[in-house]
């Protein structure tokens, strides 16, 4: 018994001093980053969004003129016993087949992450098969999918913490290959489902508000996941003030190692790009859980699915990007790293003012004529 | 007399012989890139806008799957001579100096296009000053700055005709130096002005519901200029059916230019990424002279300046991004350049379902169960 306990504690450990090492951002350099957006030659303000996220990229990494070149998506895959409800439009087998194609640099997050210049992670976290030995794929499989949450809790307490670790060693081990900017990505057959669990008890919403169509379920596909999905609340009944009783009873091990991931990215003062839906969800998670984190995260943007907006509200977030994009794998991420990149050249290559010779305001013209 | 009509025939022939060449979008196209989506390893449509785009181009282009590697901003620089009724926070100077500022390459604009892989080319369409000769500087003045257009036309109808033909022109050389994909851009003191005094001409609205404040006069500066433009719609009378006039009238030296540019692309089946306010009040007055140019244009983003929207709704554009700009110069149409990348890049790269043998729907579970 002693030693069980002491390996507990131990592996509390890793989550507690991660959450421990997050810190509130660096005013200096936020204060720094502001001044010289406001001497740059552009009007005060003049590019909106993009000075706000130089400012805040500023203030997560505590440099005034912050670099993002070493970007990763990491892309983190799972199964769901839920799919056994008929709640997706696609067979789990599509799960490891599409971790074949991350691998292979096939899918989409392949294409819109060598253009934005990002490399391609991909991790086993519960894929519901054997992977075959394979490079490049990081192997952290906590189970072959979780359970059915609709019958109970998808994952024991000890699984689930066992998955945010991973996601924390994941990112760490990303860290020491160098890495200025991570996105999250998701693959895993079925997690439309767990995720809108994870708003509904959080939120309190009525499960139709916050359940979409995921990857494509017609209407009597739609009704069966909310029925679905309320059965796994009454059932489960997970308490919302207590994040990872939330993501234990509904979550899957994907969300729960893009959890861990988050905590592990914050702690170490990088920048978090926040994908879809899923990903979302564990952003949400990861906020409710230790709500100093959000200043961390940067959502990429507004996907279809309607309970999306409802998480990113409820953290005050606003998605940078709205394409009507509902694939998930990382792919809004990797769009948006290249706005958040922009961002940072401004601040960093811009002339200002006094560098290009170029009149400021017009102070006479300021003051009313009138 | 002859002579000289026979050369108003020749020139009034370039701007003719470009809108004749402009033709709908090759719907073989389209088709083929249609298809091609839908047996890509997603979702159909789980792409969203990404995958519009892409069939868009692929229209405009006539290729099925386009390749918008070469790239180029093209800014339009001109004075005008409302700035006397102090419309503008900033002094006229600034035009010409933001013009060596663009060459020297510190501008937002230049940092945005270096991200992005395009060039960008500056052309004097009518700076108030005499512009020492620079490499990359495109001369194509047409004179110091337009009239005022409180007081009467900005332009004579054959300057208007000349900056028309100078874009195409412009337009014609970067097009012999190779581009797939060009951005509008605009620099010019007070031409946000002219510019809603466009929208208001073509819309028949309040001034005050298309007048913003540019680069940010005060309130009661921002009351001065709409005086301004009523009293110039007054004064001027354009008809709103006739195009030219309305852009003689009220227009730059810069917006016509721009006019010009999108043609010229629209001819050679180049997608024009239409930047902010001032760029899309060139593709407002574009659209109203020849409609099927709209099929070319692709809407960069939704600006600061309350007539923007105004416009993008009248030309059912919906712009990519929103993100708060209110700059010009091209930096929104960059900024969206790399989504437009992304879309032909996704359509070119991504496996399809049988290259990464990946299942397809689960068609048994799309018919209800219930």
């Amino acid at each position: 018994m002693q030693s069980i306990l002491s390996t507990e504690r131990t592996e509390m450990g890793l989550i507690e001093k991660t959450l421990q090492a997050i810190k509130p951002l660096d005013e200096t350099a936020m204060t720094a980053a502001r001044q010289r957006q406001n001497r740059l030659t552009k009007p005060e303000g003049s590019l909106g969004r993009l000075e706000e996220l130089s400012i805040k990229i500023a203030g997560i990494t505590g440099v005034a003129q912050p670099s993002v070149k070493r970007k990763a998506i990491i892309v983190m895959a799972g199964d769901h016993g839920v799919v056994a409800e008929g709640v997706s439009a696609y067979p789990a087998e599509v799960t490891p087949q599409m971790v074949f194609n991350f691998l292979a640099g096939g899918a989409a997050i392949n294409v819109l992450s060598r253009q934005v210049g990002a490399r391609v992670v991909v991790a086993d976290l519960g894929v519901a098969a054997d992977l075959p030995e394979s490079v490049g794929l990081l192997r952290h499989k906590i189970g072959y999918g979780t359970r059915n949450l609709a019958v109970g809790p998808a994952m024991t307490e000890e699984e689930a913490r066992q998955a945010v670790e991973a996601g924390i060693e994941i990112v760490q081990a990303e860290i020491r290959l160098g890495l200025d900017l991570v996105g999250t990505g998701d693959m895993g057959i079925g997690n439309t489902t767990p995720s809108s669990a994870i708003v509904a008890a959080f939120t309190g919403l009525d499960v139709a508000q916050v359940t979409g169509k995921g990857t494509g379920v017609d209407e009597a596909g739609w009704q069966r996941k909310v029925a679905v999905i309320e059965r796994a609340l009454e059932l489960n009944q997970p308490d919302p003030t207590d994040a990872l009783e939330v993501l234990t009873k509904l979550g899957g091990f994907e969300i729960a190692g893009l959890v861990g991931l988050i905590f592990g990215a914050a702690a170490a003062h990088i920048p978090v790009v926040i994908d879809g839906f899923i990903s979302t969800a564990a952003a949400l998670v990861a906020t409710e859980w230790h709500p100093p984190v959000r200043d961390y995260l940067i959502a990429a943007h507004n996907s279809v699915e309607i309970g999306h907006r409802v998480m990113l509200e409820r953290m005050e977030l606003n998605p940078l990007l709205n394409l009507n994009l509902r694939l998930g794998e990382g792919t809004g991420a990797a769009l948006a790293m290249s706005v958040v990149e922009a961002a940072c050249q401004i601040l960093q290559e811009m002339a200002t003012f006094g560098e290009a010779g170029v009149s400021e305001r017009d102070e006479q013209k300021l003051v009313s004529e009138v």
